[in-house]
């Protein structure tokens, strides 16, 4: 057994990593840290684990303890602190799969833009791999740092790659409409997470430049090899987990039309392990409530002909494939093991 | 008192109508129609009228009771029903409201186009106005016959109207991305509306061509004196009041930045009664949420200029602003009383 | 115009009474106060207000301000500060309509019980008059103090009336299992309101003595005469507004049927304006969503003989009759207007 | 591998019985009928299982079919239909799993009384096993035919039984207070489960007796050897899954503290391996959720010694140990597994 750790373990990723490593069947979670419940069960704040691990409490982080009790971590810290951290951890020779934003952009300078900071491991950000699997299946088997996209950035790209690679679409025209439930926010209370300021939202936020425009548009850039401008509005709506991008876009020729993106998109991502494309009854297009609680991301698309557009979607978990699913799946590639492991299971339905 | 009859009384939009005219002060309910219902209280479907109108019962629908007992008409039937069934009300010489999609498009053929059907009555769509005040008041105030806007609609045009007034964005890259809650589908149970299976959903609907289109285009190229291209992609979301239209659009010239589209904006709605302009404190842009159970249009907007994109927002309770709150605001007009009449107090909240 | 003012504006119930009053034809609100919000508009923390009160700001609290701008205050604090502040406020003459715990016990003694607190103004409690119009309508109309009933108290205390007054119920088995919306809690972010903790729970809280029970058993005790106990549950579910009382008691004799019940019901609520006895479609029994946003409470009951049980049932909307709605009802008593004045409208539904 | 097979696979809970097998170890599933979706992958009215079962299509159940293709049977059709079909299945010398309330009455006659029909196979009652493991887990394991108790009755009894059998509560007194979600009236679309009415409800229902009760009073009389009332009171409320019964009881000594209690439910439960006592943070008492998606039933009580009172508490999910989860639970016992094979896994949380 791989014996991992979980740095920053009491929020809802950590917990959705725990989650799916209490099943995993090649690793076991060796260790978790949370500076706020250090000390305690993990059930002080997972209230859903009562009966499983028994024997873990939340650690205090320590270098040396991670050193001598994992094999590989999970880096779940806030913006700005997995910077200062996860170097540390992999000069100790540990891997390391990384859930915050400070090494998935390649270019020192966007940090500046995009995050107000002087990223302190610049030359890191070549050697990290970004984790979509989708994407970098190859480079992620033998990579020593993971820097896993965003939820907002995974439905985009899984909804965009194909139609990017083909150019079908106009490059200087894409719009993502990103839907997203509450859990996207984390465990901290606010009032705009509130039940009764938050139930029933349809709230856009980050209106003029999420952050996670940035890893979407060097992602696609790199595919396509030209400058892409990739205009973003996510919005904060009723359910709890589930994020969908809604791509809009304009068709850059005459010949293409529904039956044309099915071929794309099938030829594309027929042997992908984790994403399905929808058509069909009962529901036509992908919506995130039928990937609850399972690592699937689940495409679809809608050719309108008369004005030359297209739509194209992709629904996720955003705690699973937008977070710890992919994390555990980029962990899978790493260890070399089959990339479904303790990953395959249907979504939970009805919830 | 003006007499007023409800054709359809038995549906949400119905129950809207009469909630509405409830505490109007200047009308009164004395015909509400419905072929289910018909014979029976309103509470027989409308439970929360318990103690309010009293000695009205559902009717099934005669016109010549109708002529007799009523001066203006709200016809609130199915499209296809509506376009037989307004020209004989209009022939008895009372005022109607119509709610449905049958007089809104002015060009005949368009209905072969987008509802698949052969308009009985095309010399009344000239006469017919579009009932949306921010746009048409003055005809309103004249019309024997007003077709409301569907919610939707209601909702992009109140986005759209500035920007394409004052030609800011281009005309022939609009996206329009709707999020509707659950009220939108009306009373009739289906799968797709079982609570179960609606719960949390974040459904793409309609993709390639929703009907609503057609009346968006028709009024946005009146405006622009061009053709323009509309893509719109609705979605069903977790609430059950609120729709939210947010344009993704994109700058046609350098010059603008927020500050520009805030004074085009300000210009065009500072005197609207029942249009709110959001920026600032605590939630920047519109939220359905923060205008229901009220004939608010809340518009917001966000400018990018990075890559010269632009996003424009209306939040609306689609039973209220976005269908009966609307159609009795532009009764009000028809009856030469106060617009606000009946209509002006604040949503309820939180909820 | 009669003069109120809020003190304690910011929160949910304080939010509720400003929206009621808006449209109050006899009344204005003068003077509006919060801590934490003072100099800035009532927007800045509620933004369904927009449009509305434009030339009123959040004030911090001056008691001099209070008497010359104000002829009647709701006074909005938390339990603790309220019994501080009321006696100032009646010092200076002006009437008080309180929200707080701090007046609802006649005996001192009960609030270090159930509020660990010595009153620090016990010759006060005998002159307040506990604000159930149901219950004490004409003590209200003379009142100079009203202490408002809590929400779970309220919906228990209307479910109960009729059958502990008739005595056809076992006064020392009652069991009052209660059901709440999130709003209940207040505008005060919490982990246990964060919207992912919060969304989708049945979570039983206080189970073990809730303090509103101390003022239920006061009431009920007066009525009858003796002793009583009280065992409540409230549970916390999913919507936002909304609270369910379900008595579950047992029948005195045998000759209790359910007709027997409704005559008693019907003949004790006969004339209430904002109770409403529930029999028949669409749905048999009381739902604090069919009172959304109104005054009204509904009562329902069912009766197995079998086994002797009646279940009794209230649903009110826990900010209006159970806070606001209520508070202004008896200011209406107090002010010697009509008890529906600016209070009679249907709910809103669906919502 | 054991071949199973499910008759009625269409709904939720059959839905919900294909999740668990999907990944259940030891067993296939060979057959899956609807009468409805015959000849339609399971993709037609399950779109979360888009990747698995590939090769099963919903069949017309046919007897010989059934008899070649599986060896042990769930039977998940409506009361009615169930009591005719299983004695058949029985004769082909196929093990039933029966789901429905056929054969969970011992007396013929409580099918007179409760379900309004005489039962076919009045012989077979004394055969049928009530399917809770936690009480009858040794008659489980050799048993032909199982009947899985209802998801209301399930919790209640969960809460009820170290209660019961430790004789702490006053037998002819119990009332039992269920909130459930909206998948337990299954996937069949009515107006009270259209998401606009049964979103945010706190709806009561079957007030006089819910069928449930005839299971409850009879498993609890063949513990206590004696007659037992129990009232019941079931709500619908707004979340999706979970089930809640709060049972409100009164202590029949003095003796009995909160400690006690916990002794008793300790020593009671401390060794079933899908029940969970629940005390102390993050929040105190059961919650369905944080069982969600999980065969765990989580239990805990409270004792109010002021007025000799208890309440005693139980989640589940109701489609999971509530129904298909609780069916394969039986089933392990059945086939002589581990009684936890395929069921050991946390549940989903936040959702």
């Amino acid at each position: 057994m791989t014996r991992v750790g979980v740095v920053g373990a009491s929020g809802y990723t950590g917990g959705e990593l725990l989650r799916i490593l209490a099943t995993h069947p090649e690793v076991e979670v060796s260790y978790a840290t949370s500076r706020e419940y250090a000390g305690k069960p993990l059930t002080a704040i997972h209230p859903h684990f009562r009966g499983f691990f028994e024997k873990l409490k939340f650690s205090q982080l320590s270098l040396d303890t991670l050193a001598s009790q994992c094999d590989l971590v999970f880096v779940n810290t806030p913006h700005g602190v997995s910077s200062s951290l996860v170097p540390k951890i992999l000069d100790m020779g540990l891997k390391v799969i990384d859930l915050s934003a400070d090494f998935r952009l390649k270019n020192p300078a966007d940090y500046r833009v995009w995050y107000d900071m002087e990223h302190p491991a610049p030359d890191l950000l070549a050697k990290a791999v970004y984790g979509l699997p989708e994407l970098h299946r190859e480079e992620i088997r033998t990579a020593q740092l993971v820097a896993c996209p965003g939820c907002n950035s995974t439905a985009a790209l899984i909804a965009l790659l194909p139609a990017v690679e083909s150019r079908i679409i106009e490059l200087e025209r894409i719009s993502v409409d990103v839907k997203v439930g509450s859990s996207e926010a984390g465990i901290k209370a606010s009032l705009g997470t509130h039940h009764p300021e938050r139930a029933n939202v349809i709230r856009p936020y980050d209106v003029t430049g999420h952050r996670h425009v940035a890893e979407i548009e060097q992602e696609l850039q790199a595919l396509a090899g030209r400058k892409i401008a990739v205009g973003m509005v996510p919005h904060a709506v009723g359910s709890v987990r589930g994020a969908l991008a809604t791509v809009h876009a304009w068709l850059s020729g005459d010949g293409v039309d529904e039956q044309e993106v099915w071929r794309i998109y099938a030829r594309r991502y027929g042997r992908e392990p984790f994403v399905r494309i929808v058509r069909g009854a009962p529901f036509r297009y992908p919506d995130p409530k039928y990937v609850l609680g399972s690592n699937f991301a689940d495409v679809g698309f809608g050719v309108e002909s008369r004005i030359g557009r297209v739509a194209l979607m992709a629904a996720i978990d955003n705690l699973m494939k937008g977070a710890a699913g992919q994390a555990v799946q980029c962990m899978n590639l790493v260890l070399g093991l089959d990339e479904t492991t303790g990953l395959r299971y249907p979504p939970l339905r009805p919830a």
